[in-house]
């Protein structure tokens, strides 16, 4: 166990670069969404990019981001104090203090740590369900992470109308079933659906998650892309999701 | 030539129980996007459904879904005389005048011929185009046809709204890249997208249509269905294309 890490935590290898991540079984842990929002987001991150990734969690897309394009700043924002302290010690066992900057606090009220139109580009894989939804969890950090109790779809798109700058670039990945939820949301704060990638679990399968590229001030014209597969019907993962897992680049489709 | 027909214009076999529609090469004739909505729109329709097609050009949506399901009841608008009376002649040949019925009217301004709140089913293949966008044609007919010239979204919502029994379905088939346009207004009408098929002209392309099922005051929640491929990779029809144009029925994805 090194210095930085907890008892209930484990390290683990993101397949990229040698980028480590603490994870504790106990919370919410990431899963294959935060790796496909970091994949579809870094065709618009190169290296003198300002992002921020709003609700980071463990700060796995940060290190997703960095590991993808070696860009040189992105914010993270995290309201959950013990959340925000993992991701800090993994930004820090990867020494990438000078580049990923994790702060603790509540994307309603972000006060003065952060700048108006000063961002490049908005990353957010928010809670998913409403909190008239579905069962809560009781245990806190998982309801949280899940649910919109800290922050709705309109709380993530008023950050990025405030914080982005014109033409600036707003990546979110969602429930396929809010998809109109979505799409008036982001456009009632001058986000306009710029690029949509359905995310199929399986062929003859609806879609259960949509990635979405939004432009601030974009004029309305949506790409509606290829589906992505994540399974093939033998049970294995596609073509496709090897790819993701296995190569730094998104392709646009 | 018989009775019904007029120079010019030629009869074309619907593939379907011998019915056969009138069209005119010099007008606009229907295409591929009519046959899906007809297609799409037939598993809610049965014998006892009360169905209206707005804008119906030649008839065809009408003559399909009465081809596929044997329902007793449609009413069509057509604000164009020329193709309302092509229409009529069409339903007049096939010997259905007692089941569909061909209105030259605005949608905007339906008068008393119609009765609010008693519609089950809204098919609409609308205009794609936005008058603000492509050069219009100065060939009247195709013009109206393919521009919000005498309906926009709003307008079709609109008579939607009005004329659809509560929990009634609105069935459109829209431009993808017109997504946004169709979930705010929709929403905005009080009709909610309950299934969307994204519709691709082949592999590895961005969709380029959309089918969609809204339903009068549903509850939030899209079924993003299975993406529904026109042409193989080899350039011949898929195989759903295929039984689409062959086959009666629609199967939900």
């Amino acid at each position: 166990m090194n210095t930085f890490q907890k008892i209930g935590e484990r390290l683990e290898d993101l397949g990229l670069n040698g980028l480590q991540i603490l994870q504790n079984p106990d919370h919410f842990c990431f899963g294959i969404d935060a790796v496909l929002l970091a994949w579809y987001a870094s065709g618009s991150v190169h290296y003198k990019t300002r992002t921020i990734d709003l609700g980071t969690g463990t700060g796995v897309i940060p290190l997703l981001l960095y590991g993808r394009t070696g860009t040189r700043h992105i914010d993270a924002l995290e309201i959950q104090p013990e959340m925000a302290d993992m991701a800090k010690r993994s930004v820090a066992l990867n020494d990438l203090n000078a580049t990923i900057h994790v702060t603790c606090g509540d994307l309603r009220h972000p006060g003065s740590a952060f700048h108006s139109s000063s961002y490049d580009v908005v990353v957010c894989n928010p809670p998913y369900m409403r909190t008239d939804r579905g069962k809560l969890n009781p245990r806190d950090n998982l309801a949280i992470a899940r649910h919109e109790i800290t922050c709705t779809l309109a709380d993530v798109a008023g950050f990025a109308k405030t914080m982005l700058k014109d033409r600036g670039k707003l990546f979110l990945i969602q429930r396929a079933d809010r998809l109109v939820d979505l799409a008036t949301v982001l456009r009632e704060h001058q986000l306009e659906i710029k690029r949509l990638r359905p995310v199929y679990p399986s062929p003859g399968k609806p879609a259960n998650l949509l990635l979405i590229e939004a432009m601030k001030k974009g004029r309305p014209h949506a790409i509606i892309e290829t589906p992505l597969m994540v399974y093939q019907s033998d049970g294995q993962y596609s073509r496709e999701i090897n790819a993701i897992y296995g190569t730094p680049g998104p392709q646009k489709k």
